[in-house]
């Protein structure tokens, strides 16, 4: 029998590979000569470096970067073992952790310090990378990565503006001759799951603004920084960068990656399984096994275990595809109807979050085990 | 598809019956055409009245009688549809919940009620009893509930002994002529679990009389009458009461059974699964599923779900036998040698009893969901 365990992280108790492995361990308790291959996933955000890193080896890297408020801070990324991809998180330098998410905050926090990772990638002699973009502290159109990269935003009297969104509002002019010129050589899959573009009402700082601090007044002034940007970016590239789905993801990363940079918006799960080879796994798949900490009536849209089974239905229409989560919550069933069979929590007892946690993999693990018990009945 | 549901209840949160309908809810959103029965079960212990009287019909009775500190209370039990059988549980009546549990309550404690129960049965027609005994406050080897029927206990002096099981220690005679003579007609089916003797290391003194109040002291004094008791017993009926296992179940009610009353002492299970005729319904079963609020290392020692797995398994050696439960804990993959196929916990996240307890049904009904649609692999 041949299984295959494509499950996200745990938040808090398990990352994508220790779940996989105890889901592993418990089926193997019943099957022993099952052919299991587990498959770290990840959706984008938090912990798909780990899961990448976990599913094709490498190693992790740490640079001196400054965050989103200009202070010096360690932020990691990894390297793929043939040195050829880096792995990273635009959060590890400029996420929303470092920031008090007060209306100042929002207003100057920059991007300076993911194009400075990116930088220190580049010396290694990195060509290819794939970046997480969530949880961004920034609503900077990604000037602040530009910058690092050798970029000016300079305002009608020629002057290098300060950090931060706030400023963009008088922006006159891009210049790229400094951009390094290693950027040519370089193809950037960022991972995103969102598909705002950069301004309006539906755009970076009217849907993100506020939860990195910025009230009705912030929100307004970012927008029209951020149009701003646009209307010179246009100017300078001949490119609309307002528009496009995802140019207003992370602040307007999505923007600069679009515009600036060799890049491909992705959604995060496509990338993860693309560079894993799911895929071609889950072509001999008899049974497959996600899982994810909590599936919900969100789940559907985009998460890991979604695209698990989308990915695996299309290789084996009647493979049955079963979702292991730590919390199950009302609404969970349209799971059903984008090709995952059955949910089981791994919960074993009325307990709080904490003792969980301590017990995850042992649960999941059980779990596992009694639908192999199962499955033995097929 | 055969599906038979046998389950016992989830204390706190389900009734047998309740447990059962919800899982049967569960699976007909799956398999609408599915032929489900539902079995509610008991193992002779609390809920084994009620799952009785859903399994088969009947209406409640309440009485008032004497507890077992001689103060009036209401007391409930069953009598079936055709008013032939009545099922009760001791503890309505003689409970250890009328108890203080301290040294004096169990030296004095009297299973009278018990007896005022039968006889109110008695006046209704009825001559089959099903009789749980489990939870009692006495120490009195049944003597209360056999002199509420007409016995009498004297001492030397021919005077009639006060209640409890301390007396005993004086007794002299034991008189039957006033033995209601409707007894004769009778037969007794007595849900017992254990297996102790009436006396001894393992009697029911030394055994149980700790948590119903006895200190060391009141230990000996009570196993000293109750070897008291014994002894006039097989003077009176030339019958060894003191060693047949189960006489010492509730504080020697067992042996009262035994020795005075048309019983035979059964496990809870076999009672109860005879009664609802389980063994029929299973012999056409594909399906099994069957329950209890925890399933853990002790579950193999009798409880329900095991008595489910082993008769299921008896008709059809291959039939899928599936246990839910409230609460999974170390110790329970014994039960997977004793014809329980798999466990699920129907826990869904980390919650507190009380939360779990209210959406019980829910729970239920969503686990049976996702295993029947595993099972349409099958």
């Amino acid at each position: 029998m041949n299984i295959v365990i494509a499950s996200d992280s745990y938040k808090g108790s398990l990352s994508s590979l220790e779940a996989g492995e105890a889901c592993k361990e418990g089926i193997l308790r019943v099957m022993p000569d099952a052919n299991v291959t587990v498959k770290p996933m990840a959706d984008g955000g938090e912990g798909t470096v780990t899961a990448l890193v976990d599913a094709v080896g490498g190693s992790w890297m740490q640079q001196t970067v400054h965050n989103p408020f200009g202070e010096k801070t360690d932020a990691s990324y990894a390297v793929s073992a043939d040195g050829k991809t880096a792995v990273m998180e635009m959060a590890e330098a400029s996420g929303i952790h470092y920031s008090a998410c007060g209306p100042q905050d929002v207003l100057h926090a920059s991007t300076y310090g993911t194009g400075e990772l990116i930088l220190d990638a580049l010396d290694l002699g990195v060509r290819e990378f794939i970046i997480g973009i969530g949880g961004s502290a920034t609503n900077d159109a990604g000037t602040g990565m530009l910058r690092a990269l050798g970029a000016s935003f300079r305002n009608q009297e020629g002057e290098e503006l300060p950090e931060g969104g706030a400023a963009l509002a008088d922006l006159a002019a891009i210049e790229l001759e400094g951009l390094d010129d290693r950027l040519k050589e370089c193809r950037f899959r960022i991972a995103c799951d969102v598909e705002n573009p950069l301004t309006g009402p539906d755009g970076a700082s009217a849907i993100y603004g506020p939860q990195k601090g910025a009230g009705e007044e912030e929100v307004a002034v970012l927008d029209r920084a951020l149009k701003q940007f646009a209307e010179v970016a246009q100017k300078t590239l001949g490119m609309d960068l307002d528009r496009p789905a995802g140019a207003g993801a992370a602040g307007g990363l999505g923007a600069a990656f679009l515009g600036f940079l060799p890049s491909s918006l992705e959604k995060g799960a496509v990338i993860v399984a693309d560079v894993t080879d799911l895929a071609e796994s889950l072509q001999q798949a008899d049974l497959v096994i996600t899982g994810e900490g909590g599936i919900n009536h969100q789940t559907v849209y985009g998460k890991t275990p979604i695209h698990v089974a989308k990915l695996a239905k299309e290789q084996r229409t009647d493979v049955p595809v079963i979702a292991l989560c730590g919390c199950v919550e009302p609404g969970y069933e349209t799971v059903f109807n984008a090709g995952i069979d059955a949910v089981f929590s791994t919960v074993d007892k009325a307990a709080e979050l904490e003792e969980l946690q301590e017990h995850a993999a042992e649960n999941v693990a059980r779990t596992a085990e009694n639908i192999a018990r199962l499955m033995k009945f097929c």
